[in-house]
């Protein structure tokens, strides 16, 4: 299917060479000058027309208003990182002045984040826009001051081809060297490891699978200078039902669920595929509410063929698990390439004795436990693994009366929601896009948000230098105007 | 030697079964109590008196001043640390309120720094203070608001055990559990695996060896869950010698270098191992005035004869590589426990060509790299590894007509320093004490400077939350009083 052939180590060779040359080019662009790449590759996006989204559904199956958000969203992230890049909160500038009359005398020291070099990005297969060649890694790379190199999804490589000639022009409308991005095509393990092996390669960041994400990660510890791995691996995004807000609209909370877990036929990281509760009579109204909405929605083509049929199989072996029931299925009869809408359910004693149900099943699928009692539900809190997010139906008096639970979800996500769903992944600061070990592979960066751009810098501190060999983000009369701590007191001030 | 046995494994599970009990206490911990806790350790140390002063002495032959001065630092360090802590920069708290009209509607999402969880900390035998029970490591994790497990350097561990004492004392005063910090023995290699592997870890701070670092890195990824390990491995610190500046005063250059070669028997992470410099007349002034000043400096006793025997192996490894000549050592007879100054020299043509000579002799030793030219230099630059420091010693006319050198330089380095000594850590913000691989085994954080705290703490969002159940440092009103970025901007405002 893929009409592309797969790089040659020569041409990997090549493009890494580029990008070595690149960087140092790279980490003296002004913030400025960074902006305006991200922003020409922005107005290349704008300017792409109809015939890119086509090209796009017909790799994907996404439907036309998806395809046509997502890039509008991918857009909105280049200029957003942008802004952020140009306004540089994002470099934690730090100055502390000297002090000559101290024993020993303490010289000036100045310190900001520099670029880590050169960054590999394995775009998703769910987002070929907002998380592939032109998206949320290779933004932010980029406003790191980091050349990038997008290894194609083999899923979508026309599209990832026709993003990069858009990223291709905007790099030479700006005056910059080839070597700043590159792109190559792999549908071989062997194309992607020679990528992260490669000793020019600084950093690595990866939307996709469990196996995929880790697999990198593993290979970049074993290399002789080892470096960091970006996976965002994905969750089931546990939903924790409290008894008073449950019993409070037991059918507008179904509602909303079935919404969230059929959202774009479930393929979303924050899909959320675990749902908790306590037995009662509100949880048997739920899921009985949840199962007519869902075996009212028809099933949608998946991404590819390989996601359609992993979806099967995943689905069948879940449903084969000792003490798991299917409660329901989408009603529509679905052919092979489509995702079929399923709630399942099983009790919190099998749920805590069985692993295999606290993985995911990528698509619209979702388990619904049942606990015995809120003891129970805490066990189930403290024994899944990290996440991406955890959600918390719950009322003040549920907080209040459970905050041993609200506390063991704390410390399992990277964002908690309160009363809401897990879809919806706001690109704003504030949004943390990432989770304890085994959602993503490193907990304390985000993928999401411009706070992103932090993955592919390091601190460094300039000492005793002579202010015009400085960066300009540390000289003395603040050239750029931006916050930086002088002697541990933030401000925009220059250096008296 | 060691009077103390090896923690067993029962005793290890005991002490991190009362860190993960402590791990939610010192989470929800405010900022406030986390200095108040530090600065109670501040104050123990304070109080210890000449007792302690005289048990350290004895354990790492470091003299009277320096043992003293060592623990100054190590208060300063936890006071400065408990006020970095308290006013919360650190924690990057960021809030985007709500747009409830926006398609679709944009929820409110705050974002703070939260711990990790229990922090193993391994001490170095060369700061028996400064980065060892109570140092860099322990301290930043308390601020960060994780439990601490130490375990104790095998080479003094009497004074480790002392100062353990000092802050059980602390956390007690203070009405916390004792879970919160914990003090294990073990000269053993299971010792530290078991602890590093326990899957109530979440974090590894560490400094010492690259050889113990990296073990500990690559275990520690081996996890099912991996955890991040902070290892402090130390570097060779490359001196770069421009023309011009050395023309202008080799005999002043070569004292400066004299002493910051034999500071403390040369035992410090910073001391400057490599001196490159271009032949000319003036590199030989310097080289004959380093000798003479080098061979004036008596042998001092080393921290402990592991230590020593160490130095003299690799002193002579380096000695007898080919195209290696020993320019000078102390004139003064040393005894085998004692670290005798020592400055070889070689071509930049050998050492291009000898990778061994690339390596840390951990000691006062130095040697001087005499290149051919410029672009000799150049080469060496780019050749050499990652490194916590690298100075340049140059005028204006220097750097403008080597710019590629400077260039090269700040690839390489975590701090950078121009005409000055790579010995002294100031601890300030803006010291950024870390470098590419393998200085360090994660060039993005430091273990020295208020920053170090982000080590040990992972962003977290919370989403569509109730004021009351948020944080105290992300509600609306700012009880706090702490800098946070809301909606794009920098302030200490409340929430309107």
């Amino acid at each position: 299917m893929n009409q592309y052939n797969d790089a040659s180590i020569s041409e990997i060779n090549l493009v890494m060479d580029a990008a070595k040359v690149a960087a140092p080019i790279m980490r003296k662009l002004s913030l400025s000058k960074r902006a305006e790449l991200m922003n020409a590759i922005a107005d290349g996006l704008e300017q792409s027309g109809d015939e890119l989204l086509a090209v796009v559904m017909g790799e994907t199956n996404l439907p036309d208003a998806r395809v046509r958000g997502e890039r509008g969203r991918t857009i909105f992230q280049l200029r957003s990182y942008a802004k952020a890049c140009a306004k540089g909160d994002w470099l934690e500038a730090s100055i502390d002045t000297a002090i000559p009359d101290k024993v020993p005398p303490k010289p000036d020291i100045r310190k900001m984040l520099v670029p880590l070099g050169p960054v590999v990005v394995f775009g998703s297969s769910n987002f070929p826009f907002a998380y592939s060649t032109a998206g949320g890694d290779t933004a932010s790379a980029l406003a790191a001051g980091c050349p990038v190199i997008v290894k194609a999804h083999p899923a979508h490589p026309q599209t990832s081809q026709l993003v990069a000639d858009i990223i291709h022009k905007a790099v030479e409308s700006v005056g910059l060297p080839k070597g700043v991005f590159s792109h190559v095509h792999g549908s071989s393990f062997e194309v992607g490891k020679a990528l992260v092996m490669h000793p020019h390669t600084k950093a690595v960041g990866f939307t996709g699978s469990y196996s995929g994400g880790k697999a990198l990660y593993d290979m970049a510890n074993q290399r002789k200078e080892p470096i960091p791995v970006f996976s965002e691996m994905g969750s089931v995004n546990p939903v924790f039902l409290l008894t008073e807000k449950l019993a409070a609209d037991p059918v507008s909370i179904a509602a909303n669920y079935a919404g969230s877990i059929t959202l774009g036929v479930g393929q979303f990281c924050t899909n959320p595929g675990l749902i908790i509760g306590i037995k009662s009579d509100a949880l048997d109204q739920f899921i009985s509410s949840l199962a007519t909405q869902i075996g009212n929605i028809p099933p949608g083509k998946m991404l590819h063929p390989g996601i359609a049929k992993a979806y099967v199989e995943k689905r069948s072996e879940a449903l084969a698990q000792q003490g798991v029931t299917l409660i329901t299925s989408s009603s529509t009869e679905a052919s092979a390439d489509q995702g079929i809408p399923t709630i399942a359910t099983t009790t919190g004693a099998v749920f805590l004795k069985n692993n295999q149900l606290h993985q995911e099943v990528f698509g619209p699928y979702s388990l619904v436990v049942q606990c015995a009692n809120a003891a129970e539900m805490l066990a189930v809190a403290h024994q899944i693994e990290g996440q991406l997010t955890a959600t918390i139906m719950a009322t003040d008096n549920d907080i209040n009366s459970h905050i041993d639970i609200f506390d063991a979800i704390v410390e399992k996500c990277g964002r908690m929601i309160l009363n809401g769903v897990p879809t919806g992944v706001e690109v704003c600061l504030s949004m943390h896009h990432g989770g304890p070990f085994p959602s993503t592979t490193d907990s304390r960066f985000t993928s999401v948000g411009a706070d992103a751009i932090k993955r592919f810098a390091r601190p460094m501190s300039f000492q005793n230098f002579a202010d015009h060999f400085l960066p300009l983000e540390l000289q003395n009369s603040n050239p750029l105007g931006i916050n930086r701590t002088i002697n541990d007191e933030l401000s925009k001030q220059a250096v008296s």
